[in-house]
């Protein structure tokens, strides 16, 4: 039987991955990815066969993986962050049915959420959830939905794909439903370039995120009502109750 | 200007702490931890100074690791999975105002939501939730708003401290409030002891999940309406379109 790792590289830079990514990397053959985290690996696993996809050819990328390791290759796939948020592991099971002979493993890694909020101090101590504003694959009256239901049960918010050439309004609206039940004053903060260059933060209120613009690189938090700015950080206490 | 590296360790193997992690771990002088955590990482981390305060006394901890770094040394505060979820970096923030000399490093780490989920399979490609269930620091009234808020989200949900000897039935209690929402044939699963000896998971129903017992080691996962149980894993598919 052979063996392919779907594997979580993390943010970005080496140092952030695993121990047990990089082992994985390093005793595969092949290391099949979206060509923006092949480049991120690349230098650091020479001497290896890299197979790119481009976005949105995902179902392709899986069967590549498959079809490699058929031929008795050890194959590693990988993603950024986490394999399973918003990542590969869930259609690498999907085709994988067509592929009895072949074995998932699956790595996991430092999600946007984690890498993110250590930039930004610990916005993410209590109950939080994390909310795609992607509506490519979700319909957008579900999202809708869930950022309602997320503030009205006061859970900090962890927003990713917040942005896009095409959604350029998307986080004001997102806001503007949040505003329904979280306060203006709210704490959030937001962070470029997680663990890559150009890594960047800024720490501000919900009233003021509204009116700002991000791009598609960027991973917007929203506090819970207990959360404060200390020190120019983010920081949602661990309690409700002072003790 | 003196350093505090805020470690997460990951759910517990060596191998699943990042590379970071690990180079903070042997850069620094002192590593201090709850007893738990520091046993897990001792044996790789040979001539260190250890110290170690018992559960529930975080804020001494927290004194500990200021006070020593006052002194010039190098410290490394541990935690469990990632630092910044149910993790010390928040109370860490909150100490460090009365030290203003002294700098926190957040080094982020695999929580158990993700260590967890990539044992079962990929509970968590879409959005998702974590929600603990003590009550220690936060009001009951306030866990049960969150379970039946995400729950009508359909957002799949990840139980931190499902059990406790005082807490046998809140497991049972949170399925009650989840099932106002969620199909009683949901897919869940549960994972025993992520990355450390005695490893397991098992996959099943909503229904069935509120009459299982599990222990403080325990990680619950319960799906949303789209999860599905693939070759014996839990599998959410990535988006809501058939694409």
């Amino acid at each position: 039987m052979s063996t392919i790792y779907v594997v979580g590289i993390g943010p970005g830079a080496y140092e952030k991955m695993t121990i047990e990514a990089a082992e994985a990397l390093r005793s595969c053959d092949v290391i099949v990815g979206y060509t923006v985290y092949i480049d991120l690996v690349k230098d650091h696993f020479p001497g290896k066969e890299f197979m790119t996809t481009p976005m949105r050819k995902e179902v392709d990328r899986c069967v590549l993986a498959f079809e490699e390791a058929k031929k008795g290759k050890i194959v590693a796939m990988i993603c950024s962050g986490d394999a399973g948020v918003y990542g590969m592991s869930g259609l690498m099971y999907e085709v994988g049915v067509n592929y009895p002979e072949v074995e998932l493993k699956i790595i996991p890694g430092v999600t946007a959420a984690m890498g993110g909020g250590a930039v930004l101090g610990a916005p993410l101590i209590h109950d939080f959830c994390l909310i795609s504003l992607s509506d490519l694959l979700t319909p957008w009256e579900k999202i809708e939905k869930r950022l309602l239901l997320a503030s009205e049960a006061d859970l900090s918010i962890v927003l990713y794909n917040p942005s896009s050439k095409k959604r350029h309004d998307y986080l004001q609206k997102a806001c503007d439903l949040m505003l329904q039940h979280k306060s203006p004053e709210t704490v959030c903060g937001l962070v470029e370039n997680i663990g890559r260059e150009g890594e960047a933060y800024k720490v501000m209120t919900l009233k003021e995120l509204r009116d700002t613009e991000v791009d598609m690189f960027t991973t917007v938090f929203i506090g819970n009502s207990q959360t404060r700015e200390i020190s120019g950080k983010m920081v949602t206490p661990r309690g409700y109750k002072n003790v």
